[in-house]
């Protein structure tokens, strides 16, 4: 039976993984019958964002681990515990804890760096040549780790878009019902709440990209 | 357009809203084309656990609606904010904050008593007739708020049905794929997270129920 990685930031959208694309994820690797196991890097948030008021709260402080672990109900691991030989994919949903935790877009835009343990982490899957699929915000990380000319999507969103071709990706324009496929770099994008009006949009391209990313598995 | 509300208890399995459950019933809303409003109470929860290693952090504390902001991307109200008119309905998800937060049914089993904010905020869809979905360990809160002999499930655990049935409840026995309806009192039950192996199976259920509730306000 196939595994598929799943790699959080956090639990939330404003400081951690967006929580519906990542249980939408988790749900269409269920029901392909796919097994999938829960990775989150061992490190302090950027912050911690009150989603009620939308505000940062400077006196608390999380860890992306110890949060990550809600959406996968405990069945967690740090990104350190991963063995490659185990997994046929791995897929990154996004949420601001893509851009302010696992690399620190954020705050950087063009010139930012991803974190070095998800460098490592993202690197064996590249590494061992097995497919990658990015949603939302997280695609902003492909052009730091492939090729140059590596092809993704955030969407239409023009700024953006600009950053991930000045870090010397070739970004493409998609609807929130579509993905991008890269396939000689064996990567799959998609902009779910990029673009997303609802849930049932989110997950209209979410299950796409899963069952591309599968898809993928058998060709190797 | 049908309009649902879904009142969070938290976000995270074991000290809040069981995060797939929640993020599933706002799916199947959505792809249902109905609209959804997200409540939780303005309260503290009764702790916080850390999901990783599964102990209660005693220098921790949480507000259940700031934390339910999570699960509702920020789109979240106060119980005390309901305008009934407006919905047509209600669905309530499980996780340990159903049983700790919105009653005390985790550490007072059926001596348990449901949060005075919460009891005011179902009684109003009581009192108006509308239909109410009660999700895992959700349910336990029907035997005290609807009338001796109420139906419900929570799947086939028999301590916890003793005590749905103890508190004046008459417990019925479902698998995850099914849902138990009491048509004289409008509610739906289903056990999804009591007895799901995965997240499909608690699809499975969570569909079936909230077709079955929005089946019901046609009926009114």
């Amino acid at each position: 039976m196939k595994k598929v990685a799943v790699l959080l930031s956090g639990c939330g959208v404003f400081d951690g993984t967006e929580i519906h694309e990542s249980v939408l994820t988790l749900l269409c690797l269920s029901k392909a019958g796919v097994h999938y196991q829960c990775f989150a890097p061992d490190i302090k948030q950027m912050h911690v964002v009150d989603h009620f008021t939308g505000e940062v709260d400077a006196a608390a402080s999380r860890n992306v681990l110890v949060e990550s672990a809600r959406i996968a109900r405990g069945e967690v691991k740090a990104t350190t515990e991963l063995a490659i030989a185990e997994f046929d994919a791995l897929i990154i949903p996004g949420g601001f804890g893509a851009a302010k935790n696992l690399c620190n877009f954020a705050t950087n835009g063009s010139e930012c760096e991803v974190n070095p343990l998800v460098t490592d982490f993202i690197n064996e899957f590249i590494l061992a040549k097995k497919p990658v699929g990015f949603i939302c915000i997280a695609p902003m990380m492909i052009p730091r780790l492939y090729p140059h000319g590596v092809k993704g999507t955030i969407g239409n969103d023009s700024d953006t878009a600009a950053a991930f071709n000045l870090m010397g990706g070739e970004h493409q324009v998609a609807t929130v019902h579509e993905i991008v496929v890269d396939e000689a770099n064996r990567i799959v994008s998609t902009p779910a709440y990029m673009l997303a009006g609802s849930i049932a949009e989110a997950h209209s391209g979410i299950e796409k990209l899963v069952a591309k990313v599968l898809e993928m598995t058998d060709a190797r």
